[in-house]
């Protein structure tokens, strides 16, 4: 690995580009939001200016068998980004330029590391009328968007990450570079490569450059809120929206105890809300379609035992009846102990069966004696639990993971699947395996062969190294603080 | 060869599932509406019950290196299901059933062979509210449908075949069978193997089954028809309705000599139409917004020079505004006469050049003195040319040839692709190979070898079989209406 770094050194040419700074290897290794952390940290940083860079770098890696991991905004829930074989971290920093806006096509190129908030800032800087419409993690970047291939709230409306890439610039594990695509907003030429990459969290190629599609900004908007005597009566009311086919831009559910939670941290004063199970909907369109779904809207809660109805007359109204959609994650966070932190995790299943998940997940959860609240983006059938947990006490560790993977069974038994946007990363790898079995597993890793024969492309994310697959069970999760002596080792010591 | 198709009668014990008989091979090895015709035929047909029947055939022909070849509608137009090689064509026409309807959850598993027309009339029948908005040539079925990734009117609305598969069952090249994903609306867990498979063309794996999403039937439709005096206004037009956010369910384009088509062709009659380049609008959505859109589209389309604005104010209106659109092919073919024949081609480009692709395609057809129409699917950049041509005449054959290829290479030029929804199959490898380049194709072949060694899975779609690519190009076009002494083996000749 020394002669590797030595050698991109020499060769970019930039003392700068290279770093091996503690701190900045912690810091790429390690993640404060991540269910899980391997031992080990990358052993440098490099931070590429370019395409060329990122080749010269990737090549370098290959000829000396060195681990390559792309950073980009560090928001990932599942030690995506982490090195458990050590290895070169390429953070895209520097790369965060817009290459090329094309109005009339609504499209535009960018480079990994520009943020889809800063991305919407400057379309509305330039009075465009377009905006990008995947919406996860508000710091999140693009190049890691395109790994995950996330979502948010607007993916019931507009799809996911997928939905949205016109082409791909991809520097592949021999340094090779690719272009998946030219700029055609349809195409049945040849395999679809922008859909393999996409998901792949770096494990078959570096995306350098991305095309995305951009949609058009909806004249109105309106928000509105309803609550519901249960989670199941909400569930039902979701799908009975969905199944009229009513266009609703977001359709987001919050359990009961998340409302308290908002109500606790006060993110949301004087506003105080009802501690109830509530769904929140976004419309957009022009103003008559926007009151024509309100009115639709309405008369379905109803039937579903909703209440409370509340719709918003103006924007500021608007931001009002959202901010508690907006403040959920923060609200949760704010009202950590010491020592406490929040496992979030997230799972999908067919809708019919959202109900079920969440009612039996939040028994399991109540009977565990954990604290934890739901958010579910429930017109995808798709939901989050953030758990609070102690970090210091082994046993809660424990019990939280424990909680998190009968979750993820009893959705794989509901025909769902281990994650719905956050990707299988360093953590869910055993789920994925549930999920799909051998067989299918055994398809991805052809595929990863071919691509990437000495598999240097963040290896042992979404699937084992062949050959390391017992090495992998030794490299213990790192203490959730950072210390080495911490209680999350103990799966070490069994 | 022999000795596989030996091995399969015996192993699936049903004489009458394999066929040998001249007309059955022809019929599956040789298209009337296909661009291209190489010279063999399968050397077989097989027509399995199950996808175990699938694995058994798949298994015996990887064994004896025999190729395999899928066919279900048999509507592609570009060789997609030629046999240059010969081998087995596996027909699908035994596995032509819904196997289980997910209401609640808005989604329904079918086998290769349920056409979408059918499923969708079924899906009525039972009152559902729910349809399968993937609409290309009426007699399309969903195994071919998922191969070419196809589209047509509704995509510019729902978007293409990839975004409308749940899950996939396929038997690989060595006869495993897999499972894509389960069922949930939504996943980020692991390669997005849907994606790879669809748009494969059969050259990766079998589809045996396949969970669709279904869309909810709207409450209101209508259909508004628009003349203008060019092309070029009509493409901005269209450009400006995209612009401005208008959910539009359908929008195309059809030009001045596709209008004198349906007009002679009387397949509408009485109604005659303006023989101007033409707009045709679908609507739906609530009846507020149908207005307000059909109001909307009315602004735009006549600042852009459009006139004679007519919309459908009953079923019976909308049935007849459409027409035109329905009768375009049919009425095209009508016209032909004694060995005459269509060339039906596509491609696309961004949209912002839609209008100059087209009016130089015109000129050049012009100048070729050859009869052709354009249709465009204008929302997606995506348009087709449908040519005239006496497939007697080498010299006229040739001319269409070139033209079509120079039509790909200028929709490359402006950043396009070189098919939109027919795929490349036999008939685009070369226009794939300019397109992409061959490092990508590289990408796509390492995929291939990867899940298929022996190049046995359509071999010769999509990208040359290495080593055989002398070979391929001596394979040469039969003729057009299946005689060998025709005039398109000129190519043999050269």
């Amino acid at each position: 690995m020394e002669q590797a770094i030595e050698d991109i050194r020499n060769t970019l040419g930039n003392e700068e580009m290279v770093s091996t700074d503690p701190e900045d290897l912690h810091r790429h290794g390690y993640s404060e939001w991540s269910t899980v952390n391997p031992d080990r940290l990358p052993v440098a940083v490099v931070y590429p200016r370019s395409t060329n860079d990122v080749s010269v770098i990737v090549r370098t890696c290959n000829e000396y068998s060195v681990p390559v991991i792309a950073y980009s905004g560090g928001t990932s829930l599942e030690g995506n980004f982490s090195a458990p074989h050590g290895g070169i971290s390429i953070d895209f920093a520097f790369m965060d330029q817009i290459i090329k806006f094309n109005k009339d096509d609504m499209d535009i190129v960018v480079q990994p590391s520009v943020g889809w908030q800063d991305l919407n800032a400057k379309l509305a800087e330039m009075e465009s009328g377009l905006f990008f419409p995947v919406d996860p993690g508000p710091t999140a970047k693009i190049g890691g968007m395109i790994g995950t291939n996330c979502s948010g709230t607007n993916a019931v409306r507009y799809g996911t990450m997928k939905d949205w890439i016109i082409n791909l610039t991809v520097v592949l594990a021999d340094g090779r570079i690719i272009k998946t695509k030219r700029r055609p907003r349809k195409s049945s030429a040849g395999y679809n490569l922008n859909g393999l990459f996409i998901g792949s969290e770096g494990t078959l190629g570096l995306v350098t450059e991305a095309t995305l599609k951009l949609a058009a900004i909806p004249d109105e908007f309106s928000v509105a809120v309803v609550t519901f005597p249960s989670v199941r009566d909400a569930a039902a009311a979701a799908a009975s929206v969905m199944q009229a086919a009513i266009p609703v831009a977001c359709l987001e559910l919050m359990d009961e105890l998340q409302m308290r939670v908002i109500n606790l941290s006060g993110s949301t004063a004087p506003r105080q809300w009802r501690e109830l199970p509530t769904l929140f909907f976004k419309f957009s369109g022009t103003a008559s379609s926007v009151a024509d779904n309100i009115d639709r809207v309405r008369a379905i809660t109803a039937k579903n035992n909703g209440g409370d109805f509340e719709f918003a007359k103006d924007a500021a109204e608007q931001k009002l009846l959202w901010s508690a959609r907006k403040e959920s994650l923060w609200s949760m966070l704010a009202l950590r102990k010491e020592n406490e932190d929040v496992w979030s995790t997230d799972v999908a299943v067919p809708f019919s069966r959202l109900a079920d998940i969440i009612e039996i997940t939040k028994k399991d959860l109540e009977s565990l004696g954990l604290f934890a609240t739901i958010l579910g983006h429930v017109g995808d059938g798709n939901f989050h639990a953030s758990i609070m947990y102690n970090k210091k006490d082994a046993a809660e560790y424990a019990k939280v993971e424990k909680c998190v993977k009968d979750m993820v069974k009893r959705a794989l038994e509901m025909e769902g699947t281990c994650t719905g946007e956050h990707g299988v990363g360093w953590g869910k790898k055993s789920s994925l395996l549930l999920e799909v079995g051998p067989e299918t597993l055994g398809v991805m890793k052809n595929i990863k062969q071919s691509l990437d024969p000495k598999w240097i492309m963040n290896p042992s994310k979404i699937m084992d190294v062949p050959g390391l697959e017992d090495e992998e069970k030794k490299l213990t999760r790192q203490d959730v603080v950072g210390s080495p002596a911490g209680p999350a080792n103990m799966s070490t010591k069994k």
